[in-house]
């Protein structure tokens, strides 16, 4: 039955929950009842009802560091304290997670912002570490179905046995972030919890959001979509690629697969925040990489997202980048 | 520039303010700067953005006791301590406002929920109350243009000389809860704030209901609606007060002239949880009165709306609680 014009604290859109797992839960390979799905406003929201809902439990959160600093400063907002956990090549290194934690906020499909995909073995230790330490895993899918990957792996949630996953996806990379289309996929204890916690936040997301949302999908318009962003992104993923390896061999580049950005490193004494200015003026938009790390250091990285950049800009772009780097002497 | 499908963080659809202030503020005597105006999912989540905002302020939120019970588990929520002040005829007891407080909830247009105006007189004590104290008002004006008052009063923030009134309105009772737009208006340091509040809670209101909305008030539908709404609401609450004088002789009816619902009390020994079961069997629905009350007592009171309820069917409802009173030997 279509909620267009009811309130809807309580249920969520049926359609919206059944197309949402028929369309991009089964992709991720993720396969959970309807009572395990809670629709939030944008993946934002998902992250502001989670900090909540923790909020009173003591222990830190353990974070990706570098990692997504919107959740950071949300996790903050809510009194939670942080415990940053290092990033390397194989994406969040779980041996060095911390004794105690309540939550380990990750994004195994593509971390944020180094783009690496977490290994196999990194997948599973998280998962025992969690249930070791009685604690939840957050996943965020940000990038859900766009990753690009050569070898595309499976949501962390699909391998869950213990329903320590706590699952974030949302509607905003693919579709548009204008709707404010998220939701959160976990243990229906955890759902039941989240849900009076998003009736006190904003009792429950636009019904007509929903509504208009399910009928998208139902009627394939996302799928046909998602096809075309995934063959516009791959091509320019590869124009990129080639256009680093060609216009910026004094930087060294993440060993990312896929991705919609690059993530960057220059020599230690490198100011990435100047450089960022500098190309400004020439046109070209980099995002200094500092804001990501835990310490606001170092300074030497940067993220090239090009989403919005048209793929026939993409090579004169990174040209100047490489000029502007000769002439700073790197 | 409308805004359908771009991320909206730091700017709210030109158009939607422009008609919120031209169409429903200045109805309520308010006339504010666009910057003044922050768009929210709905008055719960321009509740949740205030309750977060302050809650590092260690003094507490006065609150109208009875009051609204979903602000006071809201302010609870993110650890504000709440400090009850009583409500008689006039409104919230300005005399018994605590000696600190950062906050205080009120409902001046209509008083949740015993449906009285708030007196001229307590209206500017509590203005001068909040200068003394260094304290915010928050006026929740959820029946924003539905009061069907005889007199009906400006909005509180409409004598508001000092920027001491945190204004909440919002579309819910006259077009509908399901589309959830809600709206602050303050002074712009605290908008300024409560958007970075907005942006990490929500990142911001779904654009495609800022300029749907924005649209249905521009074409005048929504004025249109809202003398039919308030036709409709008048009769019925004429109806209503001559059926609880014919049917409820054993009930007091608060000092209302106005609002859609009507607040009763019955005797001290009288207990509205019990009577409330009794008449759903019988398919009349009131709401026990308790969970208005901090402390959770009386237990003798009850509402009745009628919003919902269809204008032929009010003086049968009524006649039904008039005989279960009397079996209940009130």
């Amino acid at each position: 039955m279509p909620i267009w014009t009811s309130e809807a604290v309580d249920i969520d859109c049926p359609d919206l929950t059944h197309q949402l797992r028929k369309r991009l839960l089964h992709y991720r390979g993720i396969n959970v009842a309807e009572d395990e799905i809670l629709v939030t406003v944008g993946a934002q929201h998902a992250l502001c009802i989670i900090s909540t809902l923790f909020a009173d439990d003591e222990r830190p959160i353990a974070f990706e560091d570098p990692g997504y600093q919107e959740a950071r400063h949300l996790f903050h907002l809510y009194r939670n304290r942080i415990a940053p956990v290092p990033v390397d090549g194989s994406g969040i290194d779980t041996r060095q997670l911390p004794v105690e934690y309540k939550l380990v906020y990750t994004t195994p499909g593509c971390q944020f912002p180094s783009m690496v995909n977490l290994s196999e073995d990194r997948r599973d230790e998280l998962l025992r570490a969690a249930e070791r330490a009685d604690a939840f895993v957050i996943e965020d899918d940000y990038e859900v179905g766009l990753l690009g990957h050569e070898k595309p792996i499976s949501a962390l949630k699909a391998r869950d046995q213990n329903d320590r996953v706590i699952y974030i996806g949302s509607l905003s990379k693919t579709l548009s972030p204008s709707i404010r289309m998220g939701f959160i996929v976990a243990h229906r204890d955890i759902i039941k919890a989240a849900k009076i916690v998003r009736s006190l936040t904003v009792r429950h997301p636009p019904s007509i959001v929903q509504e208009t949302t399910a009928l998208f999908l139902a009627h394939g318009y996302h799928d046909v979509h998602l096809n075309k962003l995934r063959e516009t992104y791959s091509q320019r993923w590869h124009i990129m690629r080639t256009g680093i390896e060609r216009h910026l061999p004094m930087f060294s580049r993440g060993q990312a697969t896929g991705g919609t950005s690059f993530w960057i490193a220059g020599p230690d004494h490198f100011d990435a925040r100047k450089f960022a200015q500098q190309l400004q003026k020439r046109g070209v938009l980099i995002e200094p990489g500092h804001i990501f790390f835990h310490e606001g250091t170092p300074k030497n990285t940067f993220r090239i997202g090009f989403p919005s950049v048209a793929t026939a800009k993409i090579d004169d772009g990174l040209q100047i980048i490489g000029e502007e780097a000769q002439m700073n002497l790197i």
